[in-house]
C-alpha cells in the first residue's frame, strides 16, 4: 500500500511541474463541454488542443504528453480516429484518460469501448454507474451492484463502484477514478478517498469532463494514480472555494475556473484524503 | 379559452415537478450553444444529454421525458438521426420541441423541416421570421407578413407572426412560442402574452436555443402550452433580474443562469402574463 | 506609408458603423471556441451565424458582409464547404478572415491551406509560429525564423514573424495580423504595432479565435488593414481593462466580453499604436 506522505509529496511535484512545463494534453472529446475542458486545462497550467480526424489524433499523440478521450457526442469518424490515436499513444508509451460518458447508448460507443479493453487507458474516470457498466462490458468483476445508466447521470454510489474500479485498475495496470460525493481513486491496490467540491458541480455541465481533461494534463508529469489523485484533490478544493460566494451555477462555473487557477501546489497536496486498501 | 388562474397553477406545478424529478430532456442541437442549453436545463432542475448519431437519438428518445431538436449547425448525419429520433418519440407518445434555426438556409435543413410537417413537434419555438417562414414552408396560413430570414436574427415583429403561430399550433395540435419583445405562446386558440427579459438577451448567443431546451424539460412534466408558457415566464423573469447588476453581456450571461436556478415555482407562476384569443 | 491620424479616424468610423449596422459575419469555425466567437461578435455590435455544410456556407456568403474561417477541429466535410464558401465570397468581392489554427497537423488542413494560396483571404490572423508556417507552406519569404508549431501555442515572437507577415500581406493584397505581446498588423507596407491586453488571454481558450471573428465583423465595414487594426486595438484595450478586477481566468473571460461591449468607438480609436514600415 502507498504511503500518505509520499503521495502528498508526489501530488505537489506533479502540480509544480504542470505549472512550469505547460504540458500539452490534447483531446478527442464531446462537443458540449469541449470549451470548458480546454479552459480548465489552461487554468491549471496545461496546454489544450482538440481534434476530430484520425491523422490529427496521431499527430497529437506525437506532440502530447498524454491525451484525453471522452465518449460523449461521438461522430462516425471516431470509429477510425479514436483507435488510431490510441494505438499511436501506445506505440510511444504515453498515457491517456478514458471517460466512458454515455456507456450503454448506441452501437459505435459500445464497439469503441470494447476495443479499449485491449488498448488500455492509463486512467479511467467516470461516475459510479459508468464504471460499473464498463467493468461489466469488459467482463471484469463489478461486484454485486445493479447497473442502470440513464443519460449522463449516475444512479449508483461511489461505494457500490469500488469493486468495479479495483477490477478495472488491475486489468489496465493504471488508475481508476470514481466521481461522487466522496471521490475514489485506485491503482487496484491502494484506494485514495477524498471529499469536498460542491453540489453546484452537478448543476453545471462539464465538471466531470474537465476533471478528465485535467487528469490528462497531470498525467503528462506523473504516473496515473498520482495524476488522478492530484486532480481529484484540486477539484474538491476548487469546488468548495468557488461555492462560497456563488449565488447560482452560472457564477459558480466562472469562479471554479478562477479557483483552479489560484490553487497552489501546496494547497492541492494539502487537501484532506485518506488511503485505504 | 384557457383560464388565467388555472394556467398559473399549472405553471407552478410544472416548475415544482421539474425540480423534484430532474427529468431528462436530451437534445440534438447546434454546436454553438450546446453548452449553454445544457447549463440552462441543469439550472432549472432538469437533466441534459446531447447526441449526434441516429441510434443514440433513438436510445435517448426511449430514456427521455421529452426532447429538443434545434436545426442550427446541422451535419449530414442529421438526415438520418433527426427523423429516426422523431419517429421513436412519436411511437412512445413523447413530446419534442422544434427550433427551426436557420430556416431558409441550405437544402438539408429544408428537407428535414418539410418532413416535420407530418412528424409533428409538440412545441415549435422561434423568432417571428422563422415561424412565418415555417408556416409558409408547410403551406399554412402565415398572414400577410413578408418573410426575409437572414442569418439567425428576426426581421419581423411578434405581432406579424401571430397568424403563422396560430396556424402552426392548429396544424400540430401542440403549442407555438414566438420570441420577441413581447413573447407569444399559443395552442391555436388561446394566446399567452408575456413581456420582460433584457436587451442583453440579443447580445449573447443561445438565449433562444436554451429557451427551447428549457421548454423540453418542462414538456417532460406538462402539456406543450403550459411547458412553453412556463419557460417564457421564467426567461422574462430571469432576464430582467440578471440585467440589474450586469455591466455587459458577459456578466449578464452568467447571472442569467444564476437567476434561472434561483427562481422559485411561485415566482415563475407569478410573472405577469395576459391571455387573449 | 499610412498616416496615424487618418488610421485613427477610420478605426473610429469602422467601430461606429458596426454598432449601427449590426453586420452579419458568419463563420466556419472550430467547435472549441465557437460560442466565444459568437459572443464576442455580438458584444461589439455584429451578428453571428455558424455553419458546417457547403450549401449553407454559400448561402452565408451571399448574406454576409464578410466571413471568418478557422481551421481548428476540422471535419471531413470541410473539404467541400470551405472551398465552396471561399469561391462564393470571391465571386461577390467579399472579404474573409483566415485563421490557420493547427497548421502542420493533418493532411486535410494542409490541403485546404494550400488552396487558399490562390483563393486569397482578405485578412490572415494567427500567432507568430502559425504565420511563419503559412508563409513557408505558400513558398513566400518567411525570413530566417525557424518554425516549430506544436499544438495551438506559438514558440516564436511577433518580431520573428514580421517578414512572414509582410510576405503574406503582399501576396494576398490584404492584411495580416500577428498576435503576441506586441501585436502587429500589416498591409505589406505599413506596420501597425499595438500592445496591451492581459496574460489571462493565454489562459482562456478562444482569445485568438474570437479576435478573428471580430475582425470579420469589422471587415464588413472597413478595408482589411483597418478592420484588423481596429480589432487589435479593441482587444488590447478590453484585455487590459478586464484584467483589473479578475482574480482568475474564469472571471476575466466574462469581464472581457463586458469590456468588448462597453468600449466606445472613440476609446478603440484612441488606444495607443505606432506605425512603421
Amino acid at each position: 500500500m502507498r504511503n500518505a506522505a509520499e503521495t502528498r509529496e508526489r501530488i505537489k511535484q506533479a502540480a509544480e511541474r504542470v505549472r512550469q512545463e505547460h504540458p500539452l494534453a490534447p483531446s478527442i472529446t464531446n462537443a458540449v463541454t469541449m470549451e470548458f475542458v480546454a479552459n480548465a486545462q489552461l487554468a491549471i497550467g496545461g496546454s489544450a488542443a482538440m481534434v476530430y480526424l484520425a491523422d490529427e489524433g496521431e499527430a497529437m499523440a506525437e506532440a502530447a504528453g498524454a491525451m484525453y478521450l471522452n465518449m460523449g457526442t461521438i461522430l462516425p469518424l471516431y470509429e477510425a480516429s479514436m483507435p488510431r490515436t490510441v494505438r499511436c499513444l501506445a506505440g510511444q508509451h504515453k498515457s491517456w484518460v478514458l471517460d466512458p460518458v454515455g456507456i450503454g447508448v448506441g452501437g459505435l460507443r459500445e464497439k469503441l469501448l470494447r476495443s479499449f479493453r485491449q488498448e488500455k487507458p492509463g486512467i479511467i474516470r467516470g461516475n459510479a454507474s459508468e464504471l460499473i457498466a464498463l467493468a461489466r462490458l469488459w467482463e471484469l468483476d463489478a461486484g454485486t451492484a445493479e447497473t442502470a445508466v440513464c443519460g449522463v447521470d449516475t444512479t449508483q454510489s461511489v461505494a457500490e463502484a469500488r469493486q468495479a474500479a479495483m477490477s478495472l485498475a488491475r486489468w489496465t495496470g493504471g488508475a481508476v477514478a470514481v466521481s461522487g460525493k466522496e471521490d475514489l481513486v485506485t491503482d487496484g491496490e491502494t484506494v485514495f478517498l477524498s471529499a469536498g467540491g460542491s453540489p453546484f458541480m452537478t448543476k453545471i455541465t462539464g465538471a466531470g469532463c474537465s476533471l478528465g481533461g485535467v487528469m490528462a494534463v497531470y498525467a503528462c508529469c506523473a504516473e496515473p494514480f498520482i495524476a488522478a489523485a492530484a486532480s481529484v484533490a484540486l477539484y474538491n478544493l476548487a469546488g468548495e472555494r468557488a461555492e462560497k460566494d456563488a449565488p447560482g451555477p452560472g457564477s459558480f462555473r466562472q469562479q471554479f475556473i478562477d479557483e483552479l487557477y489560484l490553487a497552489t501546489p501546496e494547497e492541492i497536496a494539502g487537501w484532506p484524503f485518506k488511503l485505504d486498501t
